[in-house]
């Protein structure tokens, strides 16, 4: 077997941006999108690696993103922050706003972000990890489409709806979670199917409401929230403060508007930013420091902190670039060459 | 077996109020404090009704709580409110602050409350219930004592951390939920440890880290996060935000300076309060109404709704009052001839 050919990071950012350009994007949304992308791959997120160039390519060619939108920021001095989007991916419009939403939360407490009539296809941390770089906690989520269950009921409503929540630590690495509030990724599942293999128990059940193994019957189905009812309940929270709160898309009115799940969804997103400084300040003490009393206290009984290994990969692709298949660098060849001609809609 | 007595709500607060004024808790916070108790009570929600009343006393006979503090409230005019309960109990220092809160919220569209130094012994869902009333999201949650394991540890570190989320619904009753972000509660434990029967599987761990159903085992080892490791990451995120990032104890601090967990812990907590109205606005969208399809939905497919069952015991307290068994009263009145003489510390 070959092996992989190395990359470096920038050298991936510089010809992944250069796709999104020569697709119609404009140069500052390409290089956004482009970072997210780079940084899954970087950080060995597969799922949310180079992979994802395909679906943002195939939004574009079927005309259901504005692929030269140019965010609009809404600022009226108050704690919420808003960006319409304007039906582009998300990443342009979270960018446009990130200084304006860390200076605020830094003058008030706390602030939100409301990012309008956005497409999403990114991991979250990358949101949460730009707020701990200025110093600021941070939780993020949005809604999906409907592919989850809520606990004791049997059909599809909630989306998968990731949470993400980013801690400013010392060091080069923040602590973040990042995950789907359902037990499993829909992308999981798919994978299953493609193996024909079984998925794990407890992770979905069929179109009557049993529980199921089979991935045809699952995606057939309903996939479960995590964490029984808990999870559940933390999915419709999801849903309320990201999709109803916002006057934005549920995952079900989401999943309505595009007609199936095989394009990027499109609602809205919610970023809350926190600043320790300013919670703690009457208190006399560190927040930061008491933070690492925590998570080194975690670490120190062996338990791992999420993302670990995503910063792992991390710096060994800044030290060592990237690998990369030769079906993955035909793939970007084959965008890089044909565009938008390479991706089916 | 004698029929069970029914008391009004009306004349339990009464009764309950006048037990914590003569053990010399000052009469506002007497009233906020038999206020959540009562209706834990009136909500058929036991663990949290007129069983408190003795540890309340407890920790006032032991002089670990100010029973005459008055809450005092810091608001600087931004996004983020303090309430110093001056080593009180919390619910008088929510009590003072909500309305301030709620103001704000509806101002700059979000605000937090910080409590400081408090004691806390409540449900959460009386805070988020009070906003929901008000016309507000909000997400309130606090550490405790170290009792639970991050996920790959096996040493106690965590506290059980409630969360509690509350969304305004046109009827009677908010979306609300309220829940430890451990698997069981410390309470079920110890129930389980007097009967002298075994707790389920995925509980708890022993000293060792092994998995026991042993109750006794449990209590000297760790119990566990809900929802493996995203419960750990989310009860990880309750240590931060309403410990680290207030300057306030976090659950293990909480643990050394009490030395036990045999009286209520002492630290802070966070309330976040979002204005839908203020959220929506831009969008045309009416966000309750929004909510309602999502939740109607839920309800539609056959599932449960968080605090469901709350709401029907409230509902049958309201109109036929609540019944106390015979201990319960006897306690009631010991309480009331023997004040803080009834418990022993």
């Amino acid at each position: 077997m070959a092996e992989p050919t190395v990359i470096s990071v920038d050298s991936l950012l510089a010809r992944v941006t250069s796709i999104f350009e020569s697709c119609g994007v404009r140069p500052q949304s390409a290089v956004s999108v482009a970072r997210v992308i780079v940084a899954g791959e970087r950080d060995h997120c597969k799922s949310h690696g180079i992979y994802r160039i395909e679906g943002c390519l195939r939004v574009i060619a079927a005309g259901k993103v504005v692929p030269d939108a140019v965010p609009v920021l809404q600022d009226t001095g108050r704690a919420m922050i808003e960006v319409d989007a304007g039906g582009g991916f998300s990443n342009p419009a979270f960018d446009a706003a990130v200084d304006a939403l860390a200076a605020r939360a830094r003058e008030t407490g706390l602030a939100a972000l409301v990012i309008r009539d956005c497409l999403h296809f990114s991991a979250l941390w990358h949101d949460v990890e730009a707020l701990a770089a200025r110093g600021l906690a941070s939780l993020s989520m949005c809604p999906s489409y409907s592919s989850v269950a809520p606990t004791g009921g049997k059909e599809p409503l909630l989306g998968t709806n990731p949470i993400a929540f980013g801690w400013p630590r010392p060091g080069p690495h923040p602590y973040v979670f990042d995950f789907a509030t359902s037990v499993a990724a829909r992308g999981e599942i798919e994978l299953h199917r493609r193996a024909d293999t079984p998925i794990p128990e407890g992770w979905a059940m069929d179109k009557d409401g049993n529980p199921t193994t089979d991935p045809e019957a699952a995606l057939a189905g309903a996939m479960l929230p995590f964490g029984g009812h808990k999870g559940s309940a933390i999915s419709t929270m999801v849903e309320l403060l990201a999709g109803a709160m916002l006057g934005e898309f549920m995952s079900k009115e989401a999943l309505e508007f595009s007609g199936g799940t095989s394009l990027l969804p499109r609602h809205g997103a919610l970023v809350l930013a926190l600043d320790p400084a300013t919670f703690a300040a009457r208190s006399g003490r560190d927040p930061i420091a008491e933070g690492e009393r925590l998570l080194s206290a975690i670490s120190g009984q062996g338990a791992r902190l999420p993302s670990e290994r995503r910063f792992a990969a991390r710096a060994n692709a800044l030290s060592g670039g990237i690998a990369l298949s030769d079906a993955e660098l035909a793939q970007l060849a084959r965008f890089e060459s044909e565009g938008l001609a390479a991706v089916t809609v």
